[in-house]
């Protein structure tokens, strides 16, 4: 069984940006599935148990960017 | 000698599209510096000899962006 959880990330302007967030995210343990909408800033991430939303935090932060 | 040539690109949002810009015209030869300006899409190439305007239009589009 997985999880997804939805969070809005602020500052990704490009594709580039998409792909720093989206590789960031899936270096987190259990993550499966990583999915953003740039007009929107919303990523959802499907993992295999719920992720803490510090480690989702950093791992936005890392990119250079913000979780809203 | 060297030569300095400054061309608007658009499209490039963050400092991503930057680097992409950055990194395909180094490839082109006798290509010594290049300097973006994001806010203004300014971009100054400095080379050894004047470059071909195709050869940068070809640069950029390739990295994914627009000469104006």
């Amino acid at each position: 069984m997985t999880t997804t959880a939805t969070h809005i990330v602020t500052g990704m302007t490009c594709e580039h940006c998409v792909a720093s967030v989206t590789e960031e995210i899936e270096e987190l343990p259990g993550v499966r599935a990583v999915q953003v909408d740039l007009g929107t800033g919303t990523v959802s991430i499907t993992s295999d148990q719920p992720l803490d939303d510090a480690a989702v935090r950093t791992a936005v932060e890392e990119a250079g960017y913000q979780l809203s």
